[in-house]
């Protein structure tokens, strides 16, 4: 990924553009996205020295986090600016972008190296019931908003909506004791053992964090500016709402990870690439959305946790078909042209039709 | 289960209540609730010693079958008083409680003690596709009627709603010649024979008959009373339609129920709680609500099948999410956990929107 | 089959009736109806005889083409005479017959022989992956035209049910190459083997070819007979175009099919009975279907893709229960009654209530 560093000069140049020169919004938007992509990847290696510190349970927690921390920060700032809609829709984003394309190139071209790809099936249960778990409690505010019950206001789906919030997120924090307190040993990685030889750090560990706190730092700064910017970029560009929300939001923030995680399907350890890929889904589903949901009760205007059709519809395909992929515990390539091709016509869908 | 018994007094305090100082609804309403627990309880524990003279088979079809009578005799007195609306409810309700609440109470409980729950997958396997089945068969009615296709009439709707109860309950009897005769053998609950020993019956198999008919009896009483002074009470203490017959009904028939499911997974019995968990759920899905459209038919006006929006979200939700914790045919902690949270949200749900 | 072929003395019948005579569609209608059964029959057996000379692997695939082409070339004819919903709804009858009655009936039978029928699962497990591709993929634009977002026109729904329609024929295509060359060692059939003993052809290869081709010209003529009289027979006999385009056309091009399914269940060759049953609908639903809507794009007014909520219903109510039976591996007669239970339940709505 190094060659991705590069792109770093795209940070100054989008702070000089923004503060000193007062470019307009196309174009500070342009820079500003050419320099979250290698910060994204600076985040990633740096979590992954410190993974080499801290064991690979803590490690692959911290990276799948930290590789979360882009989207994050960006929907914070457009919660603050009451940008609702766009938060909702680029998390949808994300999981489609994850589950889908991401995890499909990754099966799909791991595939066609190997015939099968096995990975633990323990990660992908747990995994996929979290998911199962995330797509049933946002059916449920949906549906009552939509079939219109006479118990509907307002004030009782904002009350409801963070309600729903705080439930998710208590039960992903279980999840996470689950996964590395009481049953982490069912989730060792044997692929990652492969060539018998443990990766020795290349940065001190004193340097790993100071690197994974400056990248974050600019991270913040860069997604303020973005989310800023987006609606005059937007203007500017002649592009919809849906392509900036479901297709280009997530794809800023996952760029590297997206290369990480096909890289290590073609090693082989697919395990790797579902925990990046699936993984992450389940965070943003399980931790991130509902975050979002607390913080804009705490500034004051709770956010309505219900998505549009579409995209409801959009996460709900996406899980099920990824879980009826993983459901025979072995994987080949057929099946990630399959994901592939669900990823092409759920972004066509919302290209052409709106986001519903 | 025994200081249960201590509530039996509220028998005569009802009759009395009820005939005798004719006191008003709320009161009579209260005093059954808290007498009909307690006959649960004795229902099965008669059952349980006759299961020890007729074998573990028919012992366990009994028991299920015993402990939904409750709701049985509840739900036919309301199909007899034409409250139609709060039959589904109960039933879906009960549907709820049993497989998110109870089963999700035992699994956790149990999973705090046992790193993973075996049980045995062809019970889960035999209750999850008749309970699909139940969930797809209740589906086509509503769609139908809220699709508002050309063809639907009061008419043909209540003509399909009874032909529909028909094919379920065959469909449920092909069931019990599939586990009792043809395919017994495959649900053998190896767990049962743990402690090497058998166990003895304590009371007599006459008193054990005895003791099921004089309950069986009480509880038909005890439902009368209940079904008849449930809308003043409500009224009176100010309970919504949702509150009864989603949360309160359900949970009164089935107290004993959920605590035997417990306590038999805390000991590693967990088919046995799945029996009496998803089992009755099946029952209730495949044969008890069912038999109430049949029954509305012969008393001349035919309930139509068409739950509302959100109780056919709720039986569909609760029927997936828990499909998808036994699909990988061991349970833990975390998956009761989220039985739970699925309930709360569930439940919570009604009680903030209402039935829908 | 053999006795079928007494019924091919109905084409030259149709053909004197429909051009000699000019009786009315009703009768012609008949006449052809009974034609076409014992062509799909001669298909059968021709495509039987050749596959013992190319192999079981093209064999097979020649053997569920061909049997598709009775309902491709009948849905051709409609398509060209713009009866577009009697396409879909066809198409959708096929798929619910297929995997409902066929396979029901084939399991059912099946299990009342055998204690439980093993199978490939790796044949379930692919065909089932794909059906599961085909429903979400006829879920969205259903989904974007009846959401009511603010993008649809009659031009991008269009143009969408292209597109789609060329991405499912690619997954498909990416199918064959999978289970035909990448894959192909993954599906032997272990049970054709059974006897031991290879079966020698009955005709030369010549023979078989030009019986074939001489089938499908006859089944050409009869479908263009029968497309143009469906409507006149329809209202001469009073039946619905649910009826008809669900229950009778389905029917007709499958007879021979259906009993060759039942046929090798019995004989405990149920990889065989699945290639019919489930395989056939997968080729209906990610090839036929699809080419239709290319077709009608070429002669220049594309079909939108978009089935009616209970033909949806229907194909994916379908192909989850058939999922679910085939999910542990091995199937019982149970299994095969509910799904008879559940095509009759929908066939019974569809007559009760149209076709929505």
């Amino acid at each position: 990924m190094k060659y991705m560093y590069w792109l770093l000069i795209f940070i100054p140049i989008t702070l000089v553009a923004r503060f000193g020169l007062q470019l307009n919004d196309g174009l500070v938007f342009l820079f500003c996205c050419f320099g979250i992509v290698p910060l994204a990847a600076v985040l990633g290696d740096s979590t992954e020295q410190i993974s080499l510190y801290t064991g690979p349970k803590i490690g692959g927690f911290l990276n799948a986090t930290m590789g979360n921390v882009p989207e994050l920060l960006i929907c914070g700032f457009a919660v603050q600016a009451g940008m609702y809609s766009l938060v909702l829709a680029s998390l949808a984003g994300s999981i489609l972008g994850n589950i889908l394309l991401v995890m499909g190139m990754s099966i799909f071209i791991g595939g066609l190296k190997y015939k099968f790809l096995p990975f633990n099936k323990n990660i992908t249960h747990n995994n996929f019931t979290l998911l199962g778990f995330a797509a049933f409690s946002i059916v449920v505010p949906f549906f009552f908003k939509y079939s219109g019950g006479g118990g509907i206001t307002e004030h009782s789906l904002s009350n409801f909506s963070l309600a729903l919030a705080v439930i998710m997120i208590v039960l992903y924090l279980l999840g996470l004791i689950f996964s590395l307190i009481t049953h982490r040993d069912i989730f060792d990685d044997e692929d990652e053992d492969e060539d018998g030889e443990k990766e020795a750090p290349e940065w001190s560990f004193k340097k790993s964090l100071s690197v994974m706190i400056g990248a974050t730092v600019c991270v913040a700064v860069m997604s303020e500016i973005l989310v800023h910017t987006v609606e005059g970029a937007a203007e500017q560009f002649g592009l919809g709402e849906a392509f900036i929300g479901i297709i280009l939001i997530p794809l800023l923030g996952n760029v590297a990870e997206h290369a990480s995680a096909i890289m290590m399907a073609v090693k082989g350890k697919l395990n790797i690439s579902i925990e990046i890929a699936v993984g992450s889904s389940m965070q943003i589903a399980m931790f991130v959305t509902p975050l979002m949901v607390i913080l804009s009760a705490l500034l004051g205007n709770t956010m309505e946790y219900v998505y549009t059709p579409m995209e409801l519809l959009g996460i709900i395909i996406s899980i099920v078909i990824a879980a009826t992929v993983f459901m025979d515990h072995k994987v080949n390539w057929l099946e990630g042209a399959e994901l592939i091709a669900a990823y092409i016509i759920l972004g066509g869908a919302f290209l052409v039709f709106g986001i519903g």
